[in-house]
């Protein structure tokens, strides 16, 4: 039998790697990397460091596929997303059945946490129904960029007794979520958070968490701080080439000072 | 300068401990250890387990304090809440200042991730404000529960493009939160989710996730797997003495059925 595992690899930080995650690595006979384009070299580079540093196991291969592109602005999301998901699924089914041998295991390394805004754990299931391959798999969990985010700002997912959310830039856009006083944003090429200054909210904002390009703004929103971090944002993406970011808006809760 | 740290040990498997967890754990020269009571004992074992399998620095001491009783059914929640937090505060403050020498380093090990509905990083912040001993921290992530328990059944926190939010027990008891699909519930005692039974929601519960002793229930949430549910954890308490379980309830949402 074959067998799979999505591999959580942390944010960013190669020492967010767990004892799970190195065992796992050790078993794999091919990784099966996505590549999304030449802006996200950097992290196929750093990829392939975890791989160097933490593999002792000789003679495994690395099998890259290209990573079909998404109509990022479609006029139905829905369908957009559905038929992005089918030709990855063609890609998936692909590699699995054609790079992995009877018996031998493969692996896909996902950032952060496979569970939260990854699509490897619902593509490995979508290439399971189509029966078209047998394999076993297993997630391995890793440290997820919002865990990543609150370590290094020092600070809780939630405040005390109260809910946490996290959602997507394209949802924030559309109002301050219901019930909630805390807010990972995750996904927002637009800093929607700047719809939300000066009122009463702290943000605590971080990009390429956990690598030596870390860089981590945070205080009460008001348009200068908004200011500050967009311009950042937009600086530091030129430079790269890239960006990885995310944040938390917290509605300072009811409870005494004290509590909080 | 005492140097504190705030580690994530995982949700309940030594192996999710990641590679910066072990780093810090061998600079650490007094671990601080709050006990809860007998029902505990369990997790005081694993935790020591932890240390006996990772660390390798010889000549580390243990601290250990009794964790101050919760009111667990006050009139005014807010207010106990806070009296509870002054009296925990009295015994994080007490440890630092008394058991770590000047430029010491301590630790407080945390299950799952110290962010996330744990008081540690609110109870160090609350002894520095206090200014009555200097010290620096770093929060260490770890693998939340909520992290463990998606992977062990093997599914997403998300659906595509949507939120999420995780809760409490407490909350949930008041309505099914707005404007998300899938709800986590952590420190529910009271079996909440039997309020959501034949509403068409799926449920993925787990109970000692991680542990050798895990106990992983998922489907459609009907009644019939809510009593079961239930009965489950009820036999399980009764056995070990005390429980540590989280569930994902999940409404499927109204994306194309090919794009979950």
């Amino acid at each position: 039998m074959r067998k799979l595992y999505a591999i959580g690899i942390g944010a960013g930080d190669p020492e967010h790697l767990t004892v799970q995650a190195i065992d796992r690595l050790n078993r794999v006979d091919v990784f099966f990397v996505l590549e999304k384009g030449e802006e996200k070299a950097d992290l196929v580079r750093l990829r392939q460091e975890i791989l160097d540093r933490f593999v002792t196991r000789p003679g495994y291969r690395v099998v890259r596929a290209t990573d079909p592109p998404r109509d990022r602005d479609p006029g139905n999301y829905l369908a957009a997303v559905a038929d992005w998901h089918r030709r990855r699924t063609d890609v998936y089914e692909r590699m699995i059945r054609d790079e992995l041998a009877e018996g031998q295991h493969g692996a896909f390394l996902v950032w952060g946490d496979p569970s939260l805004y990854d699509s490897t754990i619902t593509l490995i299931e979508a290439v399971l129904a189509r029966g078209t391959v047998a394999f076993e798999y297993e997630v391995v969990p890793g440290v997820s960029s919002v865990s990543a985010l609150v370590a290094r700002h020092r600070t809780t997912m939630n405040q005390i007794g109260t809910a946490v959310q996290v959602t997507t830039g394209r949802r924030l856009a559309s109002g301050w979520p219901a019930g909630v006083d805390d807010v990972f944003v995750m996904l927002d090429a637009h800093t929607t958070f700047d719809r939300f200054t000066d009122a009463g909210l702290e943000i605590f904002w971080g990009a390429y968490v956990g690598t030596p390009d870390e860089i981590l703004l945070s205080g009460p929103l008001d348009s200068a701080l908004s200011d500050r971090i967009r311009e950042t944002r937009a600086e530091a993406r030129a430079r790269h080439g890239w960006i990885m970011d995310i944040y938390l808006l917290r509605r300072p809760s009811q409870g005494a000072p004290e509590t909080r």
